[in-house]
C-alpha cells in the first residue's frame, strides 16, 4: 500500500516534469516575444505543484514506513532509493531559501548576461558572491562527509563523487592532454579553408534529417527543432526532441550538435518499459548522459567510418563547395585540434583541459583557498598553463559560461567525466563488437544502439555511476581508455 | 480577504488552462504521433488538479461568504458571477459521473471517425444514444427551467438562452435565407475556373504572414502555424497562436482561415490589462466569439473594399494563376454561392441554414419528439427543404460533423448566432465610423481594431452576451441586420 501510494505519486511527478518539459522546450523554440514573463509564472506553478506533491505527508510516510525496502524485489528497492534521494533533496531545503535562492539566481543571470557584454567581471562579482553564499549553504542542508562543501554540491550531479575521487583522474588527464597539445602544436596545421564558405541552411536542414535518419533516430518519437543553445527534453517516453542551430559560415557546427544531442536522446528513448513513467526513466547521472552524447558525436561522429559513409551524402547536398574536397581532408578538419579560449568551441584533446580547469577553480572557492576577486587572475594563469593561450578580456575568459551565474556549481566535471565512461564503454563494446568500425561505414547504426539499449540504457537510474559503470565494463573509472583513443587518433592524425 | 482567496485560485485555473492549452496546441501541431498516448495522461492530470482547485473548501467557503457581492466595486461582482457560475458547472458532476463521461466521449469519438469513413450510421447510432443519455443527465445535474432538458445545455454555451429564444430568430432566418438561395439558383454562376490550378504551399505561407501583418496581427504576442483543423488558442495574455491548413489545389481555404481565427485571436488578445490573468479574460459566450471569427472572415474578408487592398499584392505571389484574372472575378469567386452538402464548405447565404437543420434536430431529439434511429431520414428530408439538396451517403450527412460524437449538443446555434450579433455589432462600428470601406480599402484595420477594442473586447466575460450587446448597440438580438446585410450583399453579386 506504501509502495503503491509512492509509484502514485512517482507517475504524477513525471507527468508534471513532463509538462515542465514541454513549457521549457517551447519557450526555447516557439514562444512568442511577449510570452515570456507569463512563461515564468506557468513554470513557477507547476514546480510548486510537483514540489507540493513530492513533500507530501504521504511520501514521508512510505519512505518512513518501507525503510530501504527489505523484502521487495530489486527493481522496487531501486525505486526506493531514487524516490529517497529526490524528497531528501526537496525536503531539507527550507521554503524561504528556495524562494532567496530563486530570485538571487534571477538577478545573477541577468547581470552575467550584461557583465560579459560589457566585458565588466566587476559588475558580475556581488552576484558571484552571493550564488557562491547561497551554494555554500544549499550544500550545508544536503550535509556532506569532508570538510569542504563542494562534495556537497558535487553529489547532485555526480552521485557519491567528492572532489578528491575527481582529481585522482583529472591530474594524469591533465598531464597527458597538455603534453599532446604541446606536441600537436609543433605540427603543420591542415588547409581548411574550405569550411569558410557559404553553406545555405535549408540544405544543412536537410542534411540533419538525413543524418538522424541514418543514425536511426526514430521521428515517430521524437523531433529536431531549432533552438539559441542546442539541447535535448524528454517530453514523454515516446517525446524525445533535440534542438540544433544554424550559421551559414559554420556547416560543423549544426552537424555535431545534431549528432551530440541524438545521443542524449537515444539515451532517453532506450529506457526499458518497466521503467517508463517513473524517477527511473532517467540517466544515471550528468556525466553518464555526456558520456552518450560525446560518444556519439566524438567517437561515432568524429570518425573516419562515420565519414566515408556520410560524407558523400554531404557532398551531394554542397556539390559546389566540397566537390573539391576530398574524404581526407574532410576528415582532418572535423577533427582539427586547435587551442580556443571557448570551452563550447574547443577540441577533442583539449576540451577536457578547459574543463579541468573550472574544477580546479571551483573546488578552490569552496575551500576558501581563491577569493572570488582574483578570478580573473587565476583564469588567465590557468589557461596560459593549461592550453597555451590567455584570453585578452574576461568575456571570453572567465565570464563565457553561464553556469556560475545560475549557481550550478559542480556541474562542469560532468563533461570530462563523460569522456572518460563513454570511452570505457567503448572499449567494452568493441570487444563484444569487433566490427564496430565496419558496421559504422556501412551505416549499420542499428547493432551499435541494441548493444547501448541492452547494456547502458536498460538500467536507466537504477545504478550510481560507478555501479553502471562496473556493471557494464567489470572496472572502476579510468583515464586509460580515453587517453589511449586520444593519443592514437590524433598522433595517426598529425603524425 | 475571502475574495484574495478566490483571486489567488482563479489565477492558478488561469496558469492551468495555459498549461492545458500549450499540450493541446502543441498535439495539434507538433507532438510525434506516438507521444499521444502519455498526452492523453498529461491532459488529464492538469484537468483533475484544475478540477481540484476549483471545488475546494476554499472557493465554496469564498464564495458563500461573498453572496452576490454586495458593496464590492462593478468588476468584482462580475467576477465573483463568472467563479460562481464556473464552480456550479463542477460542482453539481459527480466525480463518476465525469469519469463515464469521458470514457464514453473516447468510445464514441472514435467509433464516429469508422463510422464516417465507412458510412455506417447503424455503428455509430448505439455510441449517439449513450453521448444523448449522458447530456440528458448532464442537464440534470445542471439544472433548466423549460421542460427540455436542450435548454440545460444550450446555456453552456450561450448563457440565459433557451431554445425558444432561438427559435424566434431562426424562424425568419430560415425564411428568408432560403428565400433568397432560390433566387440565386436562377441566376448564372460566374466561371471560377481559375480557382483549380496549382497554387504552391510555400508562397501560400508567405502570402499569409503578410496578410497577417496587414490585418495588425501582433507577432510579438502570437504566430501561425499548421494543424489539421483551423484554431486559435490562448497560452497566455501575450500568446495567442492561431493554425491552418493548406491544399494546393485550394487556395481559398488558407485564406479565409487566417482571417477568421485572426478574428479570434484580436478578441482574446484585446482583453484589457485589468481582466488578464483572470476569469473575466474570455469572451462574453461561444457566439459573441463566433461573431468576432466571423466578422473578420466575411463583412471585412469578403468585402470588395478588402481584396482592392490585397488582390494585387496576392496577385504578386501568384502572377501565373492570376494575372489575367480581374479583381471583379477574384471578388465573385470568394462570394459564389453554391449550395453544398458540407457545413464547413457552405457559403455565407447557406451556412446559416446548416446550422438551423442541427439546432432543430437536436432540440427534437432532447424533446423526444424525433428518436436517433431516424435522424438520416429527418436529415435528407430537412437538406432538401432548406438547402435544396440531399446527400447521397450518411459521411456527407449526419455523420459529418464531430460535434455529436463528442456529445457538444447545443453547441451548432452559436455559429449562426454569431452571423447575426457580428452584423448588429457592425451596423453600430458604421455609425460610428462611416468611412469603414475606404479604411478597408485603404489597409487601415487599426481604426477598426481600436473600434473593437473599445467596444466588444474590453468587457472580456464581464457581461452575458445580451447584456454586452445591449451595451454596444443599444438593441436586442435581431436578425435584421444580418439579412439586410447578405439580401443586399447578395442581390448586387447576382444582380
Amino acid at each position: 500500500m506504501h509502495i503503491d501510494n509512492l509509484h502514485r505519486i512517482d507517475q504524477e511527478l513525471c507527468y508534471l516534469k513532463n509538462v515542465t518539459a514541454l513549457l521549457s522546450w517551447d519557450q526555447e523554440t516557439q514562444l512568442p516575444p511577449k510570452g515570456v514573463e507569463d512563461r515564468s509564472e506557468q513554470l513557477a506553478l507547476i514546480t510548486s505543484l510537483a514540489h507540493a506533491r513530492l513533500v507530501s505527508e504521504t511520501t514521508s510516510t512510505a519512505l518512513d514506513a518501507l525503510g530501504s525496502g527489505e523484502g521487495l524485489p530489486a527493481l522496487e528497492r531501486d525505486f526506493l532509493r531514487v524516490m529517497r534521494r529526490a524528497y531528501n533533496r526537496e525536503v531539507k531545503l527550507p521554503a524561504a531559501f528556495v524562494a532567496d535562492e530563486a530570485r538571487a539566481t534571477g538577478l545573477s543571470q541577468a547581470a552575467w548576461q550584461t557583465a560579459r557584454q560589457n566585458n565588466d567581471f566587476a559588475a558580475f562579482l556581488p552576484h558571484l558572491k552571493t550564488m557562491l553564499d547561497i551554494n555554500r549553504r544549499k550544500a550545508e542542508y544536503w550535509g556532506f562527509s569532508s570538510n569542504n562543501a563542494y562534495d556537497g554540491l558535487l553529489d547532485l550531479y555526480e552521485p557519491s563523487m567528492s572532489a578528491a575521487d575527481i582529481s585522482t583522474v583529472f591530474i594524469p588527464l591533465r598531464e597527458r592532454l597538455t603534453a599532446l597539445l604541446q606536441k600537436i602544436a609543433t605540427k603543420p596545421a591542415p588547409d581548411v579553408s574550405f569550411l569558410d564558405q557559404d553553406y545555405p541552411l535549408d540544405q544543412q536542414a536537410v542534411f540533419n534529417a538525413l543524418l538522424m535518419d541514418e543514425m536511426g533516430f526514430d521521428k515517430t518519437r521524437g523531433r529536431l527543432d531549432i533552438s539559441a543553445h542546442p539541447f535535448t527534453t524528454s517530453i514523454g517516453p515516446d517525446d524525445v526532441r533535440i534542438t540544433t542551430r544554424y550559421f551559414s559560415k559554420n556547416l560543423l557546427s549544426t552537424i555535431f550538435s545534431v549528432i551530440h544531442e541524438s545521443g542524449h536522446a537515444f539515451y532517453e528513448m532506450g529506457f526499458p518499459p518497466e521503467l517508463r513513467r517513473t524517477c527511473l526513466a532517467d540517466g544515471a547521472s550528468m556525466a553518464i548522459h555526456e558520456s552518450q552524447s560525446r560518444f556519439w558525436e566524438n567517437v561515432i561522429g568524429r570518425s573516419h567510418s562515420f565519414w566515408e559513409r556520410l560524407y558523400p551524402m554531404l557532398q551531394s547536398r554542397f556539390p559546389k563547395q566540397l566537390n573539391a574536397v576530398p574524404l581526407d581532408l574532410f576528415y582532418r578538419a572535423v577533427n582539427q585540434v586547435k587551442p580556443s579560449l571557448i570551452r563550447i568551441d574547443a577540441d577533442e584533446v583539449s576540451y577536457s583541459l578547459h574543463i579541468i580547469l573550472r574544477f580546479e577553480i571551483e573546488k578552490q572557492l569552496f575551500a576558501g583557498t581563491l577569493a572570488p576577486e582574483d578570478l580573473p587572475i587565476t583564469w588567465r594563469k590557468l589557461m596560459k598553463e593549461y592550453i597555451g593561450i590567455e584570453p585578452q578580456t574576461d568575456a571570453n575568459g572567465v565570464l563565457q559560461d553561464i553556469h556560475w551565474s545560475m549557481g550550478s556549481f559542480g556541474y562542469f566535471p560532468s563533461y570530462a567525466l563523460g569522456n572518460l565512461y563513454g570511452l570505457q564503454i567503448h572499449q567494452r563494446l568493441l570487444a563484444e563488437l569487433p566490427t564496430f568500425d565496419t558496421q559504422i561505414a556501412n551505416g549499420h547504426f542499428d547493432n551499435i544502439r541494441t548493444w547501448l539499449d541492452k547494456n547502458v540504457y536498460v538500467w536507466g537510474a537504477r545504478l550510481t555511476p560507478s555501479e553502471l559503470l562496473m556493471k557494464i565494463t567489470g572496472e572502476k573509472l579510468s583515464v586509460t581508455p580515453f587517453l589511449n583513443y586520444i593519443e592514437t587518433k590524433y598522433t595517426e592524425i598529425y603524425a
